[in-house]
């Protein structure tokens, strides 16, 4: 495993995501010298993202600094920095802002991004979810979409400010529709003179024929039924075939229609970040279609056994014949079974094949409300909502956050409130200004159809 | 008061600060119509700002919604713009993003922004705290300067990245500088591999004789005591002649020196919002070399009775001599007051000067020490920072963020944590790897003298 017996053999971990974290913490008390690399100085509590996203928590409530979390880990050190290449002969990686790092195990983690379907002009209009610049962006494009609406006197552009459009009906859309449909039928009444913020529209788009495709069919009714009745529209089977300022353009079926909306949010696809493409240049590795690396059931590349890939970016296809779904549980489970695999590897014992062990999956629809599928059961509603609410704060208290954040809960549960509403931004009004002037009518087409 | 006798008079007040907000509640009943103007649609609790610029709090736990907290004050609404002019003939404001509004009575509250004596360019190298978003580019520095520090090798360079200069002796300085010592010598021990935190310099300068030059000289002394216990370098006498990248020049007497700092905070001088100006330009109102307007004993302009200023960005020299200090009990004093004045206006009744009754003044120095003068006693250590904790929970439980926050404190208090250190924004990789170039000497000057 070492050229060199005398030291610890040397592991490099590429992101500080569910999967590098897990990796990195499983591996405190092994005969190793770990070297955690991620561009963040924090772990991402990606779950909770939409809440950020729509003004119930702060970002530093599920932000963990990743050197708080590795502290009494002496033999990991975390380096600030980001791989933008690989060089396997001399088994190192190579960084933008330090010299290259040797390794003798290299674990690559680093997720997933949007995808836009080869639109990527789509982005400026419609903003995806992944990092806490998302998160700050989409809220502030939400809360002033109403301060916007209240200042408007044009009935047709006011209501356009008032339709918040989300692509995507998996588990990230459902959970924003949800959220944004509370703050507009909940948290914001009263507050504003001019508008009535219950009429605003909240349309969630899905290509496939129900929302959480890859939930049972009777989860997927269960929460259409909740969004429905929280005051969101949905359009199942509807293509987005065109963004652009202030519009979405969609086909259902032969019918082509075009949404004036303001706020377009994008949950739709995802596509492998760009270390997919390096360790594919570099190593030979196969990619599926997203750009994610097909990993042998170790999770190592073919013909290179001291390169993994865990997490978002790896396909796994050895299990259920179809490739393991992007979510926290697989990362995590893959980073404890990384740092298994390199203890026995170190005794030189035999290692099985990853398998994954599901423990059910579930999503939020908006307050009190929830789907969850145990697989033994499927659950929706309250009970289903306690059993969110505890998966989450179990996860997010094995590292430093807890205790606000289930305050903060605790306070918006009794109050509804969504006290971490502010816009910021350098241009946070200078771009409000510019998307609204009067002068420009091409901001706003007209001749499209209202929804 | 208003030339049509069948509508209430109209009150524009321009600024949600301490000012601003507390004249609104304080017309919650009154016959008057209330549009309150900010470009930004929170309040902030400035004086906690130096908490959320060292990484203790969130931004949304000392910000409050603007349209929350006058949710229920019916005869006032929240316009989220930008005031621009002002049309004294016709009584109008004119807006960024919205036509222009028309009072009866005006009431400006716009504050105060950095001064960097005539010397702009020094802002890019040394930020200065007033806003969200500088607090949030003071935490990226501090905490980047940190990581930079850990992935350097040439001994100079590193001592450079953990030098940190705060410019200004006043209370923010004294806060900010406290707050990156306990950073340095508590929070972050433990934390990196490469360095030692607690080699970390954090030099603190003044251009008089004392820390705290409008405190009594005792409670200077105490500040400058507790100050170098916690290991900041206090340097007094002190006048900064230049700042560049990573390097501030000074002057002590007649000797001349350089210091290589990669982190400079700026919290020197004030100068008066741009409204001023306006004010200035178009009511002949006198400023003062701040450019703070001078005000009449009832806060008005001279010749323009309807035309109001209030809180920093007032001159008020009809009490004691010398201008009323900007801090935020003067401007809740004086939006009370004007809320007042107009009520008795609108009865006929006279109205009294405005008086400023001087509770005391408080600094934080760090974990369990400030100095407090109360006029007829002076204390310091542990005793003034409980009456500094309890006088902060005070008037921010008026509003809507008490009880995160004060977990949060709670949490902290045991801890020694900064959980809320992340290192965020657009460019918070690329700005670091930036502007620390082993190729582009002239980023850090050699022959500096180091500190």
């Amino acid at each position: 495993m070492s050229n060199n017996t005398t030291r610890k053999p040397r592991v490099v971990i590429v992101g500080g995501g569910f999967g590098g974290l897990y990796t990195a913490k499983a591996l405190k008390d092994a005969p190793v010298q770990v070297t955690l690399i991620d561009k963040r100085n924090f772990h991402l509590f990606q779950p909770l993202l939409y809440q950020v996203a729509t003004g119930s928590i702060s970002p530093a409530d599920i932000s963990s600094p990743l050197r708080l979390v590795l502290r009494h880990h002496k033999n990991i050190q975390v380096l600030l920095d980001e791989v933008i290449d690989l060089d396997p002969e001399n088994k190192q990686v190579i960084l933008k802002g330090h010299e290259p790092i040797e390794y003798d195990i290299l674990i690559v983690a680093t997720g997933v991004s949007h995808f836009y379907f080869g639109n990527d002009h789509w982005k400026t209009f419609a903003p995806g979810l992944k990092t806490i610049e998302d998160a700050l962006e989409i809220r502030r494009r939400i809360f002033m979409a109403f301060e916007a609406a209240e200042k408007e006197s044009d009935p047709e552009i006011r209501q356009a400010w008032l339709t918040f459009v989300i692509v995507g009906g998996g588990p990230t859309g459902v959970e924003l529709a949800g959220a944004i449909a509370e703050i507009a039928h909940s948290s914001l009444t009263g507050d504003f003179r001019q508008i009535d913020t219950g009429a605003a529209k909240i349309l969630l788009l899905e290509g496939m024929d129900r929302l959480l495709p890859p939930y049972p069919p009777e989860l997927s009714a269960k929460a259409e039924e909740s969004l429905t009745r929280f005051g969101v529209t949905i359009q199942t089977k509807t293509m987005v075939t065109d963004v652009s300022e202030g519009m979405v353009t969609i086909r259902q079926g032969e019918q082509v229609k075009n949404i004036q909306a303001k706020t377009i949010l994008w949950a739709a696809g995802v596509k492998a970040s760009s270390m997919g493409e390096v360790l594919a240049h570099r190593t030979g590795a196969k990619l599926d279609r997203a750009g994610r690396v097909i990993v042998e059931p170790d999770l190592s590349i073919a013909q290179h056994p001291n390169i993994f890939v865990i997490g978002d970016l790896a396909n796994f296809p050895h299990q259920d014949d179809k490739p393991l779904p992007g979510v926290a549980p697989v990362a995590m489970q893959q980073g404890e079974y990384m740092a298994q695999l390199l203890k026995k590897r170190l005794k030189g014992e035999a290692v099985l094949p990853f398998y994954y062990v599901d423990h059910g999956s579930l999503a939020v629809i908006g307050h009190h409300s929830a789907v969850v599928n145990l697989g033994f059961v499927k659950l929706h509603g309250l009970l289903a909502w306690f059993i969110w609410l505890w998966a989450h704060i179990y996860y997010l208290i094995e590292f430093d956050n807890k205790l606000v954040v289930m305050v903060q809960w605790g306070w918006n549960y009794f109050t509804r409130g969504r006290g971490a509403r502010l816009i910021t931004g350098e241009s946070s009004l200078a771009t409000f200004v510019e998307v609204e002037p009067k002068e420009t009518p091409s901001v706003t087409p007209q001749g499209a159809a209202k929804v």
